[in-house]
């Protein structure tokens, strides 16, 4: 099982008047940490979405908050697929810091077409992401 | 059961390249939703956080999305406690556009003093929640 | 001298640890604002947008912070040309809450079209941002 | 004059539907620049807002859009302070890709302390910005 890193600067911008890391946010590091994924066994998600007209909706995102994240704080974000089809394929993610465990999250997504309607991977992706014929 | 419903316009600024709402503010909407929610029942959470130190810390979140949000629509958010208790409580989410189902979401919050450590709900604010003895 | 007015309730993912509202988010009001003042003349921005090819670019943004805006808090922005042409039309903003100044704003625009260059305003919208020939 | 560098990644979620990135995207980066720039000089920001109880509250931020910015590029910010006393300062900041200009900005502030009322900068910080008697 191929797992990639993502390491995450906490921004100010993130923060809110708790004093912590905004809930919705953790969602975005997992799109960051996902494209490094991507980067990381040579699929541009970029290059993906602009040439093939592929997209990868989100048909679901969770998220299970162990323990706040503060500004300034490095956030690693280990990455890894859970489960990859020709029409689906899903993420899971572990957010640490200093080596405690921040959150761990999953999101689901589906191929699209430009229209946003469900569509397969194209063949010349699928060894990529470990998908069998 | 009492459900809220929240109205909110889709902002420019929450839309992404793929040209739908990027999927992190759907959790922005259930968070002005559930606020929402504690002010139909009469619990100012502004003034819980403010005059009694207790915060609302999220501990889960999910989302279930059905079909892409487009700027400038206007998004209604039913919302309604799921489960509640002295300890935490659960709100369930239902976004809906022109009567077609966007997403379904629920976030899971435990009570936090402002040392963000746990704590029980204090006993004035129970009815409102409608959490029992 | 056409002046629209925007109520925006201040959403708790716009604060930051400073216990304010982070200042980037001033930008994100302004642009709700120049909408519903587009709106308000009758030029609908999304229809120019997606059924004329028409973009909004913008080319200058200014904010001038008076006092910190506070979650909860119900902003009024009024809004106003400051100058229009067919090449460029630059809004000015005034932010308040209960009367009181929040900040003051300026952007500037240009129009372009779907590659992003810049273009004239189709003449069919002239009259409602008051462009003289 | 002393120049600070840093290198920003463009994230998914900073795009909006024009397929460039959104406008008011581009003062948090001017944030983490600036916040770079202090760490640059000796000046650990975080430190100064928990031990000091000094905030650095924006008084004024500008920018000037010269290119969109697009998706997953490398973005550098140069940063640097062209005014600095006791009470106020101000950074300036070139946006590139590639060496293009993507947009020049500026952000003036106010020192202030916790109940937000402007104050003047310690002593002990007064070296590492260059602020004379």
């Amino acid at each position: 099982m191929h797992v990639s890193e993502s390491r995450i600067r906490v921004r100010y911008a993130e923060t809110d008047q708790m004093g912590v890391v905004y809930y919705a946010n953790y969602f975005v590091w997992m799109e960051i940490a996902r494209v490094d994924y991507c980067r990381s066994v040579g699929l541009i998600y970029q290059q993906m979405e602009a040439e093939d007209g592929v997209l990868l909706a989100v048909a679901e995102a969770h998220c299970r908050y162990r323990l706040p994240a503060l500004y300034d704080q490095e956030v690693s974000v280990r990455t890894w697929l859970s489960d990859a089809h020709s029409r689906l394929i899903r993420f899971s993610y572990e957010m640490h810091v200093d080596g405690r465990t921040l959150a761990e999250g999953e999101t689901k997504h589906i191929f699209c077409n430009r229209e946003m309607r469900p569509m397969r991977l194209p063949q010349k992706y699928h060894a990529l992401l470990g998908i069998e014929r």
